[in-house]
């Protein structure tokens, strides 16, 4: 599965900037990606790129209509029905991150079928997976992990693959979530893999590559969360990571969603190590990512240094600081 | 879900013992829930119960036809489907562990429901979960959990429920696999649950409890294969157990099916407890159960006794000598 690209991105009547995330996610990341924008009357938010209707779209080039919004329920509002269709008759696939399928709808499916289109519902994983062989695979391979769910887990990855790309090192980031493959355009939803199947899954997204070569994964949830702990284990196993980045939010104190109080770094470094040995013995820990954002500037350097000083490890903020202290320590 | 019972236990044409071990695991665990067997010719199984026809099963008051047998390939042969059809119409359920669903053969889909029966694919999971909430549920769990695959947690988990209700304590097996699921009537086959709800279904398959009440959870996997961890780590947070059997075979060298080395007790103890405290802070493990069929008895004995001298704790194999010592702790 590839998704091409340009994009069309739509963000439909979404109400404000978080709403539009996912679109948000993509013109940070893959700027080249995107043809531009197409909004709905009443729509709040604002990616900043060209504003095109999907005919104008269709003739600069673009190949995908990414509805890059979600609205309150997860559905697709019958508002955005017709425009899906629209961009089916006029050349384009059509992508989406929600949890209802497009393929489940009847009259965007039987114009794709009949128009020859492609959906991506990227939620839902495609194919058939196999369960994991624990083969140790050849290349190399970093995997971002978390002191919980929601804690710059998909951006460090992100800007661990462009920092290893601007230094000429060959590196693929490896999507495990929705925005993610959005954003790379290939991926696996690991979390809608049914579980005997997700380690396996996880040794599908990263294959056999050169000696050299890098894969960033998207990690996913917690070692430590108990809603979401086996598909970050059956991730890691399936990993079999020869290096791990530890994302952290410093001012977070429970779980996200739960009431257990948030993780250690020390314990999550620990866990990570003693399970992730049983697919690779020499996996080590190789930097801190904290997600500052809640802390003024001087507030955020200190805690930052305490901590790198504390593990004796590289440590920084991806978005205050890039990634760059992590990379050479990685190489 | 409830299956009801007497159940036709139908071994079709399998080959040998082994093909109908299924069968065999309803007959041993569940006698008075089987009213008899049929066979087709060529059939190289016996479960030593009655032999009945479907209109004879129907008379004697049987209330679903189980497919008791695998067959090479886990698809439905061609010469079954008649009898699954007559069975519906002679008022019987039909219930089935194989991979394929019975819901998806046409035929058989369009007389369940043109007569009002019920079709049980075990292996695949009804209704929806939620996500883990990781909130403490009331009641008392015990976990049975492994060093691999197949190393009789199943059997542990059915011996301690039996032997708890034998000494009048309020106990029920919780089935977490299409066999455990057909022997107890309900269930849910955890593997087969998308990973993001694996956890919140192990939560919802023990729900709320008297305080005196044991819920015996059959264990799946173990935390050390690289397959199937991550089901066996969500299993372990949404059961949260207050106490864990480890089961284990003394002779086995490498995890079934892959070419790693088989987990230690005393690392399947440690990590179990590690991880299992997120949710339960006073698990604690009570025994170990030990296949020991491969050994001559004396020898059996003998390692029997070492394991538990050396982990200062019960140690049984459940089919020798039963799992009386075990529960004598746990009380």
């Amino acid at each position: 599965m590839r998704i091409k690209t340009p994009y069309l991105l739509f963000l439909g009547d979404a109400r404000d900037a978080l709403a539009a995330k996912t679109g948000q996610g993509i013109v940070d990341w893959r700027p080249d990606a995107v043809a531009g924008q197409m909004r709905l009357s009443g729509c709040g938010a604002d990616l900043g790129v060209s504003e095109l209707s999907i005919a104008e779209a269709a003739r600069a080039g673009a190949r995908t209509f990414v509805i890059g919004a979600v609205n309150p329920g997860g559905v697709l509002p019958d508002a955005w029905h017709s425009h899906v269709v629209e961009a089916l008759e006029a050349g384009l696939d059509v992508a989406s991150g929600m949890h209802v399928r497009l393929a489940d709808m009847t009259g965007i499916a039987r114009s794709a079928c009949r128009l020859g289109r492609r959906l991506f519902d990227v939620r839902h994983p495609r194919g058939t997976f196999h369960t994991a062989s624990g083969r140790k695979r050849t290349g190399k391979r970093l995997l971002t992990v978390g002191t919980d769910c929601s804690v710059g887990k998909k951006y460090t990855a992100l800007a661990i693959e462009r920092e290893l790309l601007r230094r000429g090192v060959d590196a693929d980031y490896r999507a495990t979530g929705q925005t993610g493959i959005l954003i790379s355009g290939s991926g696996i939803a690991i979390d809608a893999v049914v579980s005997d199947f997700a380690a396996g899954a996880a040794e599908a997204l990263s294959p056999d590559a050169d000696a050299d070569h890098w894969d960033v994964v998207e990690g996913q949830g917690s070692l430590f969360h108990p809603s979401f702990a086996g598909v970050s284990l059956a991730l890691l196993h399936g990993t079999q990571p020869d290096a791990f980045v530890v994302c952290h939010e410093p001012n977070r104190r429970t779980m996200r969603n739960v009431d257990v109080p948030i993780a250690s770094i020390e314990d999550v470094i620990a866990e990570t190590i003693a399970l992730g040995r049983l697919t690779n013995p020499h996996i080590r820990c190789v930097g801190i990512a904290m997600d500052t954002s809640a802390l003024a500037t001087a507030d955020a350097m200190h805690v930052i240094e305490q901590t790198g000083h504390r593990f004796r490890l590289p440590a920084c903020d991806p978005v205050r600081q890039g990634v760059g202290v992590i990379v050479d320590g990685l190489l």
